[in-house]
C-alpha cells in the first residue's frame, strides 16, 4: 500500500478497501505515514465522503488501534451514553443513576472538557474527595456492586483517533460526517459496552446546526454501531438553547440533583427520560413503553437519587454534598443581566452563553487551564419567555470579579428580543431506535 | 493570518485575498506553516480551484520568494521558452539558435530531467566540455555576445514553488490547473525575461491528456504572464506521439543538428518554427507573418546552425561534435522492435516509449541516477505509417545489454496496430498569441 495511491483514489471518488483502511490506520498509528499525507486524505474525504463500508472499516480500525475495555462479565447489561456536546449538558449525572437503578450497568470512561464548561468528570470533581481515576479492579468492582462507575479516560483507547482528530482540528477537516461518526464510534467500540445510546445535539450550541445534519450524523453512527454488533439508538435533541438553567460545574451538579429529587427544569428532565428510556430498553431488554415506565418510576420513586448518592460515595465523594448541594457554596462575585424593557426573548445563542461561562472560569481555554467549580451562568429566562423591564434574565458567578463585565456583555450578545411572543422550538427532533426513526409522538417524550 | 482560517475559507469556495496569499507563501517559505496544513489547503484548491486573481497572486508571491534574474540590460529582446514536458522534446536546442540568430536574446536557466530522458542541460552535456554552470558575469556576457546561453538552475529561484511542488508531488495534488500554472509561471517570472512562449504538450506522453485541458492550462498561463506585464504566447502541441524520432540525450542532440542543417523530421521542424515564430514576434516586435519568414530564413539559410555551433563552443563544448555528430558514437548494445505482419500503426503511447528510453539508461529513475548519453530509442515509424512484416519500427541503444528485453517489451506495449489506414492527428492544436486563439490555418504552421 502506498499512501499516495490512497489519496489519489479518494480524490477521484473511488472507495478505499477495508484492507487499505486497516493498513493505513496501522501505519499512521506507528507514525509511518506523515501528517501531510493524512491531512491531504482527510480533505479529500471532506469533499468526496465515504461509503458505509469505508466508514465501518475506519471506525473498526481506529477502535482496534489501542486498548479495548472488556465488559463481557456484564453480558447484555452494559450500556454507554454519548453526547456530541452542548452547553449545560449535565444529562449523564441524571441518566446514569436512573439506568443503574433500573438494572443496567453504566461503566463509563468520560473525557475532560475543553471549552465552555468541564466534562462529566470535571463536574463530578466538584464533590470533595471524588476520585476520577480508579484501578481496573476498582472500576470493575464498583460497576458490579453499584451498577455505575464513571472515570477519566486513562486507558489508551483508540490512539489512532486521538492522533487523527488532533490533525483534523488544525487542518479544518473536523466537519466531515463520516470522520465525525467514525471518531465518536471508534471510542465507543473500544469502551466495550453492549449497547450505546447517542445524544446528538443540534442547534447554535452544537456542532450540527440543523436537524437534518444531526439526523444524518445520528443515522450514520447508529449504522456503524449495528454493523459492529452493538445495540445502538440515538436521540436528536435541541441545543439552540442551553439545557436546563445552569452552565458551570457545581451549578450543574446542583441542578442535576434537583432533577433526581423530582424537580428541576422540564427540558432537562424530558431529555434525560428520553435517553434513559433507550438505555434501559437496550440493556434490560424492554420495550420502549416498558422502559419509559421503568425510567419514570426510578426517577420519581427516588431510586435514582439513592443510586446517585451511592455512586458519589463509592467513588470517594463526600455524600453530604449530594444530600445538601448548598454545601458547594457560591462564588465570591456575582452579576446580573436584566431586561431593558418589557418584551419577549426570541432567541438565545447557546454557544455564546457557553463562552460567557468559560470567561467566568467554568471552562478551560487551554488544556492547562484550571476550572473554577463554582463559576458559571444561571440562565433564568429562555426563548419564548416574557420578561419585564428590570427583570433578571441571567445571573453570573465567578471568583474573578474582573471577568463580570465581559461575561455580561457576552450574555447580552447571545440574546435576541422581540415585541411579540414566539413559538418554542421542539426539544427533541427525532429518535432513532435501531435505525427506525420514530415520530415525535413517541410516548416516552 | 491563521492558516486554519485560510484552509476553512478555501474549503468553502471563498477566494483568498492577495494579502493572505502573500503572507501565507512568505510564512511557508520560512517553514512557519507546517506541511500538513499546506497539503490540506492544496487539496481544497484541487476541489475548489482558484480565481484568476488568486492564481496571479500565488504566482507573484512564489516568484518573489527568492532570487530574481535581472535581464533588464537586454530590454525587450530577452525571451524564454517553456515546455510542459514531453517525450523526445529537443525543441530548445533548435528554437534557441533560430531566435538568437534573428536578434532575440535567449538567456535561460533550465532544469535537469527526472523521468524519461534528461532535461535540456543534460542533453547539452552530451558535448564533451560543455559547462552548464556559468558565473552570473559569464552568463550575462555570453547572452550579450552570442544572444544565447542555457545554464542549469543555480540561483535560488522561486524556493516557495520548490517546496510546494515537492509537497504536492507526495500528496496527490499536482494535477490542479491553477497550481500547475502558478508553479510554471512563478519560475518564468523569476527568470526575468520580457517575453515568454509556452509549449503546452497534450496527449499520452504529456501531463494534459486532452486539447481542451491543455488549452485551459495555456490560457491560464498566458493570462498570468500578461497580468505581470510579460509578453506571453502559447502553442498547444500534440504529444500523443514522441516528437521526432530520437528519444535519448546524444541521439536527440544529433536529431536537432539535422533539423538545424535543414533536414530532420517534419513534425519536429514544424513545432520548432511555430515556437520560434512567437519568440521572434515578441522579442523583435514583428508581426507573426514577418516573424515566421525570419525564422524560416534563419533556419534554412544556415544562420541558426552557425549560431548553434557558436553557442556550444562558447559554453566550452567541443565544436567538432556540433559539426560531426557521428563523434557522439553509438551505445555498445542495440536491439530492434519489428512488425510481426503487414499492417498500419494506429497508436503509440508516448509515455511508454519514454519509459523504454529510461529503462535503457536515457533518463533518471531517482535524483541520483546517472544518465547514459548514448542510450535511447529511435522510433522509426509512427501512427499512420504502413509497416511490412519484419520491418524495423524502433531501434534501441544501451550500454547495459540486460535492459534490452524489457525495453523492447515496453516499446511493443506502447504500439497499437490496425489493418486499415488511420488519419493522422493534428500536430498543433492551437496557438494563443496574447490571449487570442488563432486558427490552425495560421501561416506559420
Amino acid at each position: 500500500m502506498r499512501m499516495y495511491d490512497l489519496i489519489e483514489k479518494k480524490k477521484h471518488g473511488v472507495a478505499l478497501s477495508r484492507e487499505e483502511i486497516f493498513e493505513m490506520i496501522s501505519l499512521y498509528t506507528e507514525e509511518k505515514i506523515p501528517d501531510y499525507q493524512m491531512s491531504a486524505l482527510t480533505m479529500a474525504i471532506y469533499f468526496r465522503g465515504m461509503t458505509d463500508e469505508e466508514t465501518f472499516a475506519l471506525t473498526e480500525a481506529m477502535a482496534k488501534s489501542g486498548d479495548t475495555v472488556d465488559l463481557s462479565r456484564f453480558g447484555d447489561r452494559s450500556v454507554d451514553k454519548h453526547s456530541t456536546g452542548g452547553v449545560g449538558d449535565k444529562t449523564t449525572l441524571i441518566v446514569a443513576p436512573i439506568v443503574a437503578a433500573a438494572g443496567g450497568v453504566v461503566a463509563k470512561m468520560s473525557g475532560r472538557g475543553l471549552g465552555h464548561t468541564g466534562g462529566t468528570v470535571d463536574k463530578l470533581e466538584s464533590f470533595p474527595g471524588f476520585r476520577t481515576s480508579l484501578s481496573p479492579e476498582e472500576f470493575a468492582d464498583q460497576s458490579e456492586r453499584v451498577g455505575l462507575a464513571v472515570i477519566g479516560q486513562s486507558a489508551d483507547l483508540a490512539p489512532a483517533d486521538k492522533r487523527l482528530y488532533a490533525l483534523r482540528d488544525v487542518t479544518a477537516t473536523v466537519d466531515s460526517l463520516p470522520l465525525i461518526a467514525s471518531s465518536i464510534m471508534s471510542k465507543k467500540l473500544a469502551a466495550g459496552t453492549r449497547s450505546i445510546v447517542l445524544d446528538v445535539k443540534c442547534g447554535s450550541g452544537a456542532f450540527m446546526r440543523t436537524p437534518e445534519d444531526a439526523t444524518r450524523l445520528a443515522e450514520t453512527m447508529v449504522h456503524i454501531g449495528i454493523a459492529h454488533g452493538k445495540n445502538t439508538a440515538a436521540v436528536i435533541t435541541n441545543m439552540d438553547v442551553p439545557l436546563g438553567h445552569a452552565i458551570g460545574n457545581a451549578m450543574e451538579v446542583t441542578e442535576a440533583i434537583e432533577v433526581l429529587r423530582g424537580g428541576g427544569p422540564d427540558d432537562l428532565r424530558t431529555v434525560c427520560l428520553t435517553l434513559a428510556t433507550r438505555m434501559i430498553a437496550l440493556s434490560c431488554k424492554k420495550s420502549i413503553e416498558e422502559a419509559h415506565k421503568i425510567a419514570e418510576d426510578c426517577l420519581y420513586g427516588g431510586k435514582a437519587y439513592t443510586k446517585f448518592c451511592e455512586w458519589i460515595e463509592s467513588q470517594g465523594g463526600d455524600p453530604a454534598y449530594a444530600r445538601d448541594p448548598a454545601l458547594f457554596g457560591r462564588a465570591a462575585h456575582t452579576g446580573e443581566v436584566c431586561a431593558e424593557e418589557d418584551c419577549y426573548i426570541s432567541a438565545c445563542n447557546a454557544e455564546l452563553i457557553g463562552t460567557a461561562a468559560m470567561i467566568l472560569g467554568a471552562g478551560r481555554q487551554t488544556k492547562d487551564s484550571v476550572i473554577d467549580p463554582r463559576a458559571g451562568v444561571l440562565l433564568l429566562k429562555k426563548p419564548g419567555d416574557r420578561v419585564n423591564a428590570g427583570e433578571v434574565i441571567a445571573r453570573l458567578f465567578t471568583e474573578r470579579a474582573a471577568t463580570l463585565d465581559t461575561a455580561a456583555d457576552t450574555v447580552r450578545a447571545a440574546l435576541t428580543f422581540s415585541d411579540t411572543a414566539i413559538e418554542k422550538q421542539p426539544l427533541i427532533y427525532a429518535v432513532i431506535d435501531n435505525c427506525a426513526v420514530f415520530s415525535k409522538e413517541d410516548p416516552s417524550q
